[in-house]
């Protein structure tokens, strides 16, 4: 009996949680600690700024008590955790639980609670939905990434032995040369750049020239891929599922039809056996 | 009688209305006060002032005039105002009725009279069909420009809460945040905006790479997404149509030949009766 | 005699025009003619510029020759200037022939001289179908074209009223507005504009996101629309037809084999009508 | 005998080359080449400089190994140089090999040894197979690349007549003019460059709105190209392949039921017969 009323308990707590009026006013929580975030890089005056601390505090308590009553109405334990959403939730939960009091940790503090921005993502399920869609988009992107860093180390490689003594801010080491040359890439000031090892180097167009073509090149046919695949995922396969019913009821149908002339045949050939007797 | 004739006199006007040569006259109006519109802001002597202005209030007069023949000329009066352009016309035609004589309202009654030129797009089917394709590309977008939005105000907070001591004028607050931000998604200079937070924190580059990552790659899934949708809508479907039609067409076709072998086997039934018999 | 004579020597002259070599021939000439326009722009030695300008006024004949006798060899003079490339060449070559002596007309002179390397697109076919096929895009942009242009011209009229005392350069009057509302949709140096606009009306950030957003999205699905045109054009008519093919090639054999069976249906009548016998 | 020894000697080599773990091996050994290209742009202390020298000689000596081992393994002599990636392979050890003693040739070596990293592509096969995806896409753009080319050469020409005395650094041959327009091409600056003309040639902004419109047609134009190509190429055929085995196995089952229509047909006719006997 007693487990019987903990199981109505349960089923009124689950039923709270699908309702989409939960959901709207967690959505509205969530709208509300992401204003805070906005309103603390203001400078308040003391009262106000006092209150969205004491906001800041309530919403803290909030998700951790939401978070804990979907982690109970939860009939599966260990299945909770293997939805990468839940741990999504719990990892932004438990981080902004960190106390504040310390002045040294209040920029991390503060860093923390910017992310529960982020369960907008994971309570609006289309959202999530979108998400998903994305992170599927990224694998295919794998190798044509791995390509893209081959030609940013090498040219960074060949552009901090030849241009670090022109300027060492830009070309210094290889990393610093690879956000150098990211800068190029985008376009950024790039013949700032170009211009200056040209004093020394006075075919050093060249190199930004080919580089700027490769990574275009290799960017160009990286969007080109990402197209083909979603298109090849969402649009053709519908279509090629439409074909292959269709091809499949004409093969059906005429097979019956082929059976239909096959019955014939017989009834002809069993004519013939009566008229001969 | 006197209904007939006022009858007549509206079905002149309709047709006054429906022809090419008055939609003609109404565009070059609509020209002649654009080029107005134009003309104002260069430096003119009185006189060309003068005119412009004389012409400016003839303008608005006629199209005042134009208006109301059309709402006169309109059977169903209320119809008149369920159609947006029509209420996109007769809030630009109000607008421009502003009056211009008290000083300090002349900024906003010569803004009022820039957009007469939007009248081209209403009175122009071909512009009228193109914004209503553009429209319906909008909500497709709606959660990707969320998603979008979430991350601008996840890095401005970022970006305010570690940078705001470095320049008050770029990661002010939230909002100068976003827009810097935004400044940085365009490629704008934003390696001087990084170069000058990595004096403070060397590190900060991970800060700009990840988000132009993330905002070109969600940018770039966006737009895949419309041309997709706008694929989807125009170009597949007129295909699947044409195919379902000769699915149709071929499905009918053997039905029609089952049902005469079906006929045949009949026919050859009756014979073996009459052959027993 | 006289006439066949001639005859003969016109079907040489075709053969030679069509002649592979020719082609060669004359594509080394206009590449010898580009080189020449390339090199006047470095400072050169007087002996080389002298043999220049013999090379290049030979050139300048040799092309007169060439377009005469292609002239000649055409058999319908009228169709010889109804062919749009034929005017092209015609143009260039007439240009080219303006006398250089006048030193004020120099300038223009070299620049027409510039424009013979275009007769490289109307002697290489490729070209020239490359050509003709970027021209059939153009009809298919022009209203959006146009709403691009009202776009421009309404925030440039927008911008010079309220900015044209912020900054005269930039926004003195609707030319100059529309040319730094291009250099903002560019987003070359776009900030700078914006933030001379924001110490006067510090809102006005407002007008150059609406503005990016508007024309990035207009340009988006313009850019959409040419790659759905071409594509519709090119790849899904082919594919099409090959469909129509396909299922014509079916409904003709279905119907064929539906006769089949009538002609058996009557086989059977008559066999039953010679038993009835 | 011998030779059968050598011959196991030489299928245990091939085993081996084959091996899962000797690519991997391989791979580890470029990536630490790598590794030591990225560091020796670091100045480090005199030990570890001298640490990462020896394990650049001993990489040096195991590739030269390894593309020894492989070219023996290789059963034809011949086609080991035909497959271009052997070539590549070769060219990058026997280049690294160069003497790194005499100090003016030391930035050429270590260039050099910055290419070992291109191994990384001829090692992982889905990289290959990336880049020769990429090769195949670019004789399609052969033609269009020439327009552009053309386009450039023409306006470089005029810009170099018009504006050199402007800005010899920008305009001052056609070679720097190209220069210059690319950067224009890729609104790098553009508008400096183009102020700077205006005050001496108030119309030049024409020149510079033509052709940044020319060049983005003509590279959209270029890019709608490499989709379509991709895209036909990969998605479409597959596709085309399977609608033409469906109509060929439509067209086989309809042409078999025609077949046994027409034996029905001669099995009547023979019924008939010996009925009238």
């Amino acid at each position: 009996m007693e487990m019987s009323r903990s199981g109505s308990w349960l089923s009124t707590l689950k039923r709270i949680e699908r309702s989409v009026w939960f959901q709207g006013f967690i959505i509205s929580i969530i709208v509300i600690a992401a204003l805070t975030v906005g309103a603390k890089t203001y400078s308040l005056p003391y009262g106000i700024d006092k209150a969205i601390s004491y906001l800041d505090n309530f919403i803290t308590v909030f998700f951790l008590v939401e978070l804990s009553l979907r982690f109970i109405a939860c009939d599966d334990k260990k299945r909770f955790f293997k939805d990468p959403w839940n741990i999504f939730d719990t990892v932004i939960v438990i981080g902004s639980l960190m106390p504040v009091s310390e002045t040294e940790m209040i920029l991390v503090a503060r860093l923390l609670r910017v992310f529960r921005v982020l369960r907008l993502v994971s309570i609006i399920p289309d959202l999530r939905f979108l998400i998903n869609a994305l992170l599927k988009a990224i694998p295919k992107m794998g190798y044509i990434a791995l390509l893209m860093f081959i030609i940013f180390y090498i040219f960074a490689a060949v552009g901090s032995i030849f241009f670090h003594q022109v300027n060492e801010e830009l070309w210094g080491d290889i990393a610093i040369s690879m956000l150098t040359l990211f800068r190029v890439a985008t376009f950024e000031d790039w013949t700032d750049v170009m211009y200056e090892t040209m004093d020394v180097y006075p075919f050093s167009w060249i190199f930004y020239i080919i580089f700027i073509f490769l990574t275009a090149f290799v960017f160009l046919n990286m969007m080109v891929g990402v197209v083909l695949d979603v298109m090849t995922r969402e649009t053709a396969q519908e279509e090629h599922e439409n074909q292959e019913n269709h091809h499949h009821a004409l093969v059906t149908q005429i097979s019956e039809l082929q059976a239909q002339v096959a019955r014939l045949a017989d009834k002809i050939d069993a004519q013939q056996d009566s008229n001969k007797k």
